[in-house]
């Protein structure tokens, strides 16, 4: 399959990241083959094309080994859920109405009990690990699946960012103690963690729910937040320690040492696509898609550049460097198409986001070199053909490196302070990015500022990672330690992280 | 977790293989934790345990390397498709109406067209190889997904065999000519039944369906059959030649190389985990599950076996056992429990269908050994620890070769000849398996079968394949150059393979 072979496809992007960023988003997730828009009357809806897929793919590849190294078993539970299951977990907390669709009539039968297509899958897990734990034996248990989900928003659609139905994964846990349940928590939030810093190439933010955001009936809900380039803030992915309230509305109970019944502690994290909408974002251009060799589906594209005369040089050179890297491992493409010049296969694999490229023509046969360009900003090098594996090697690492640099660059600039409900607003409403300031807790300080400017508190750092917090005893920052709430004036427990949000 | 630990667990299994070959399977799924039931008011769907799912994830890493070697991208098109799309698939053929599952409310939304949850992708995968494909420079072009359909049958449910909600793949490919789809159409039959004979360690019968047992709309079905221990075949997977038929309903053409448009020829074609449903069968025995190594979430236990004055010397070379094994990328458990003994662990490890036991005592220390059993059979090898890893590998490998030998036989030994209707009839009602026969290729000869006694013709060899094939010059098989229809005696066009069917 060659899709861009396309004479007709419209290769450039023509929308400005800086000043239509969402047109150009829409433009990039298009013209890179990455996703589709669904069917006439399903809006909200996307088809994931080969080249996003193989981003999910490699992505999931990587968090699932992480999972199977720590104790996690893949499963399946089944993607309909009875509305009375779904009714139980309304007992825990009143609010948790998810827009959920609804299947009433199967075949040409009518269901006795609506079932819903699963929007999460605490309500139809939760009852089988009831079952399957009795005894203390039985626990930690581990599951996760990697499915779909369909949750009715009604907001505009954004592909990856939102979308009725998105993939996912979800992983529920029951543990005999709260040390232990809170320990899997971060075990899963720092493996999030990783697969944006080292799968992705980007920092991401570290912390807490304020507990009125928290997911319902959860104890607390830990999280970790990416920026994007227009100032607002993605959750990447959360990870929600439950305490006993899921475990006491399923009866997961398990016998202890003394054969006395104990409530288990429960948790539960998923990960979406929605982070393949916070990649796209982040490093991609004017020109297109950029991706960082983790998982970009070709890592390196080799243009070869002839006239007639040095043409089976050229290709016979070119060829055996593309085998050569393929057997070591490397995803190399050999562009040699006859039908396109080397200036139209610059602008097309640069739109599609190979981290490399690199240019053979004659004067590399003649010098036994290679000319590899970095995708990001274009930096030239020139390497030995010989232990030119090894080189490319190099160079991915660094496109790796100067992603990431660029990314935590934006960050480090986009985290301000303010002590002030003014001055929160005028900083978010002038910079976007984060504001950083001292907070009393309450739910009614944040919503002082949600009314004014659709910021909202998306981050509360743990006291251990806050050198602001006026709690930490390590803190070299004086001024926090007697902080007071930058809204209301009260006292500071904690210090709190305002941006908008996605 | 160790589910296994439950003091309470029932580990036997009650029921026979051979007398009561459905309730055996039932006890089987569930006493090895495959799967369980699911949800009250949802009958026919089942959860799949994390020892199910893993042997899915095993099978689904081998078939996904072959496709991805042969030109397969992976992709993701929503579950739901909306009515209209369903309806145009009617168009290529009547009796197209499987029965779905509908949304029709979402949210607090009454939708304006009624959404189907997918039985299959064809009507929403094809419209988008429409969109993609304008040139003959865009084909061939494969894509496949890894998903859940749903399909609201009413007849009884068997986990993996039959329920509401199964896992598969279905792949959807266009090509320019006649000849590269059904390249295609046989190159994924190849991979289905590679599966079988090197995966799951089950022979299988290749063919074509019947005229009118072809999937609708089709060109031509092909399907690998396997044997079940009860005399039944099932189909295992199929993968159907589409002609145009398709490609004209949803407008599939390319410019071919002189700018004229042309229709392309489509295929499709998918596995289900019913395959899984026919390894449980075909392996398993009156103790539980067996399975190959291949897919086995553990292919070694180590059972130590020690008195006090022994123990920590036992433990010690156990331990060191399963860390080389481990280390050679054997999957290995030692199950160095104190609260079980080794009698105990060897049922619960057959019950769950480990490869091959490997028994460490006082004995095996001293003598620097280790006894190796077979699980299939029992056998006792007794291995020398130097060089164990190779060993293993070795009785691993035994044992894979033990299981496809049994199934083979079998197999074989359930292919019987008729050339009467009486004897067909007569032959499967006796010992059921497949019976061949000649055949006129007309349905109503099958009716005269399928209405005395449940039986059809399952598969049609291919003419290349079949030395019973009256057209077949290689063929020495005299009697059937000139066989007639066992069935209404006209001149027989080919040799069909009766059974009864999952």
């Amino acid at each position: 399959m060659s899709e861009t072979d396309d004479p007709e496809q419209d290769l450039g992007i023509t929308e400005s990241k800086e000043y239509a960023t969402g047109d150009w988003y829409a433009e990039v997730v298009q013209k890179a083959n990455l996703a589709s828009y669904g069917p006439d009357g399903m809006s909200g809806f996307i088809v994931t094309r080969p080249r996003g897929y193989a981003l999910w793919e490699r992505l999931e590849a990587h968090l699932d080994g992480m999972f199977k190294q720590t104790g996690v078993q893949n499963a399946y539970f089944p993607m309909f859920i009875p509305e009375s299951y779904l009714e139980r977990e309304k007992e825990i907390v009143e609010g948790f109405d998810p827009e959920v669709a609804w299947v009433e009539t199967a075949g040409t039968e009518e269901l006795d009990e609506r079932l819903a297509v699963r929007p999460t899958s605490e309500s139809i897990i939760n009852p089988y690990l009831s079952q399957w734990v009795r005894s203390h034996r039985d626990l930690p248990i581990r599951v996760n699946q990697w499915c779909s989900v369909v949750r009715w928003e009604a907001t505009e659609t954004k592909p990856f960012f939102r979308t009725k139905e998105f993939l996912w994964q979800e992983g529920h846990t029951a543990h005999e103690t709260e040390a232990e349940a809170w320990d899997e928590t971060t075990t899963r939030l720092d493996q999030y963690e990783s697969v944006y810093e080292d799968v992705l190439a980007m920092p991401v933010l570290r912390g807490q729910k304020p507990d009125h955001d928290k997911f319902p009936g959860a104890d607390t809900t830990t999280t970790v937040e990416a920026l994007m380039p227009d100032g607002k803030s993605v959750q990447g992915g959360t990870s929600h320690y439950l305490g006993t309230s899921f475990a006491e509305a399923f009866d997961i109970t398990y016998a202890d040492e003394d054969e006395t019944e104990q409530t288990a502690h429960t948790t539960s994290w998923g990960l979406s696509w929605r982070s393949l909408g916070a990649l796209i974002m982040t490093h991609s251009d004017d020109q297109g898609l950029v991706l960082p060799p983790t998982v970009a589906p070709e890592q390196i594209v080799i243009v070869p550049i002839w006239q007639a005369d040095t043409k089976e040089a050229v290709l016979d050179y070119a060829s055996e460097l593309a085998a050569d890297l393929d057997d070591a491992g490397v995803r190399v493409e050999l562009d040699d198409r006859d039908s396109r010049n080397p200036g139209f296969k610059y602008n097309e694999w640069e739109l599609k986001g190979v981290p490399v490229r690199l240019e053979v023509g004659p004067n590399e046969v003649d010098d036994g070199e290679v000319t590899a360009v970095h995708r990001p900003d274009g930096e030239t090098v020139t390497l030995d053909r010989e232990g030119v594996n090894e080189a490319v090697r190099g160079e991915l690492d660094e496109v790796y490196a100067k992603l990431y640099a660029a990314a935590e660059e934006t960050l480090d600039g986009e985290i301000r302070d303010a002590d002030s409900r003014a001055e929160i607003l005028g900083t978010i409403g002038q910079h976007g990015g984060y504001v950083r300031a001292p907070w009393c807790g309450e739910e009614d300080c944040e919503a002082k500022i949600k009314d004014q400017i659709a910021a909202e508190i998306v981050m509360v750092p743990f006291p251990e990672d806050d050198d602001h917090h006026p709690d930490n005893e390590a803190s070299d920052d004086e001024a926090s330690d007697d902080a007071d709430c930058a809204v209301c004036g009260e006292p500071a427990v904690r210090t709190a992280y305002y941006a908008k949000t996605y």
